[in-house]
């Protein structure tokens, strides 16, 4: 069985097909936020504070960060401030991070503070990548994100996409890098532009779990690129990717529909024991606020028709009380 | 590729693999509504006729038309009843039906007066319910929901389903009834009392797809019996089936969350083409109207993140105007 440990200095976790959902927390990235990417600069970690409580306090599994705010040579300036960023995280939360960045020379600088086992995100196939990034991997003994593009850019073919990611899960192992320590994105690609997009991540995760036995994340949220109601696509993205093997992703933990679908999908793969956190978390839910959209014809008096109901939906299952979400 | 056509008397709906996932309207069912059941034997049918418009315009596929009261004999007074209910929900709503009865008296009646191409639910593995059915089902040239139990109950093993559902599969083949007109219900457990039910389901499902080649249905809500926010676990569940290959499900069509997850999965599935259903369901959607629930630590105030946002839910891909739902 596939398991990727990472840590923080005092908190581990398993990625793996038998674990729950692996939820990696993407707001803190600067990337199109431009009052995030002015504050970093100016030496303000605020937000960066806000949106690292928050994720957590919403279920986060871990939390990526990424400190790349646009300069004229981020190989001198994005080190110092990626390390900056990390530190203040990693004394705020106690949660495992995932070291963001396209400077080798920023990863490297983070790895040597980082607190426990930090995942890399990433390495692609281009020879440059591979070259750059897996002895650091190595020598650190931390798990990588493996994009599946390389010199070509990204394939819409999804058999290249797998021989791509299995050329970095070769070249890892070249480097000493154990297959469970490369976690594959296969891509998504906007559903909206590419009708086949579904189908072909579906088809992927399978040969990577089935084939490659690696765990795999995604950037989730690519997938509703376009469209309207955005939420409800990745809410209903999330389920079918989680069936077809996904391990974990990089989203958004603070949108409650993703992570509703996220806590009863772990429920419906078997990873919620006695579905511990899906009861801990809905126990007093009401049904008034559940996902009315414009969509209905018409309220719904009632939820259980002729397989169940109110009485039904409260029968207790006697479950001891637990906590949320990471398993440890 | 598998295609079970139903029809009511001028629409035809194709369930197949490559079709939207078929909504078969659940509520029309006196079982545990008292009131409905009271109002039936009463000759009174405006719940009957609401529950059929109403469920049409949430966007149900076909709807489920069962009229079993309880009585002292129902072979004696069932028959007569869902002719009734069925002649007044045909005369209301161009959707195709499913005649759902246990007494094989009733089922025979109404198939008499039936329009179009129906859908008998149901033949089990059971050797007086095959004889009893499957004639039926071949005079009539309709299509059969087969439930893989038999003599012994509902097994907890699902390879004894998959066995019982292939016995009724071969059994149909010996009435000359094809393997397109055989619709598979593989019997969906509460995970609240087993862990295993969404693993064991899915399984099913690809093997049914694979191995018999059938189209599957399912009492859809039965995952989540027991457990609190049933909506949220079947809303979860249902991109799940439907990437395991599941093809229909007898469902409640007028909740919304439901509803939303049967779209979403569609659109990821490939069966909404151009996503013009998704398109023209939520292109007005309010974020503030989405699935808020007690489990968000703190309101949200941006959707998008690095990953698109407000911009990019705007853009518009520039698809003509189209209908909801069904395929005809």
């Amino acid at each position: 069985m596939t398991r990727t440990i990472v840590a923080s200095a005092t908190r581990e976790i398993v990625i793996g097909f038998d674990q729950p959902f692996c939820v990696i927390g993407e707001r803190i990235n600067p990337t199109g936020r431009k009052k995030l990417a002015a504050e970093i600069v100016a030496g303000n970690f605020e937000t960066v504070k806000k949106d690292a409580l928050e994720q957590a306090a919403c279920g986060a599994t871990m939390l990526d960060v990424n400190a790349g705010v646009t300069a004229v040579d981020p190989n001198a300036t994005e080190p110092a401030l990626l390390v900056q960023t990390l530190e203040i995280v990693q004394g705020l939360v106690d949660l495992p991070l995932s070291i963001d960045s396209s400077v080798t020379a920023a990863i490297e600088a983070a790895l040597k503070v980082a607190k426990g086992r930090p995942l890399v995100n990433s390495v692609t196939g281009e020879e440059e990548k591979l070259e750059a990034i897996l002895p650091l991997v190595k020598k650190y003994n931390v798990p990588v994100v493996a994009i599946s593009n390389d010199e070509t850019g990204i394939s819409m073919d999804p058999d290249v996409r797998f021989a791509v990611a299995k050329k970095i899960v070769e070249r890892a192992a070249d480097h000493g890098i154990k297959a469970e320590d490369v976690v594959v994105d296969p891509l998504v690609m906007p559903i909206g532009a590419l009708g086949d997009a579904g189908r072909q991540v579906f088809r992927l995760l399978r040969r990577l779990r089935e084939e490659l036995k690696v765990n795999t994340t995604c950037g989730l949220s690519n997938i509703s690129f376009g469209l309207p109601h955005r939420h409800g696509i990745n809410a209903g993205f999330i389920p079918m990717v989680i069936g077809a093997g996904m391990t974990s992703a990089i989203m958004n933990p603070t949108r409650p529909q993703e992570m509703e679908a996220v806590r009863a999908a772990n429920v419906l793969n078997g990873t919620d024991e006695n579905c511990t956190t899906w009861i801990m978390t809905y126990r007093d839910h009401k049904p008034a606020e559940a996902g009315a959209t414009a969509a209905a014809a018409a309220p719904q008096p009632s939820a259980g028709g002729r397989r169940g109901g109110r009485e039904a939906r409260r029968a207790a299952l006697g479950l001891a009380p637990g906590g949320e979400g990471t398993t440890s």
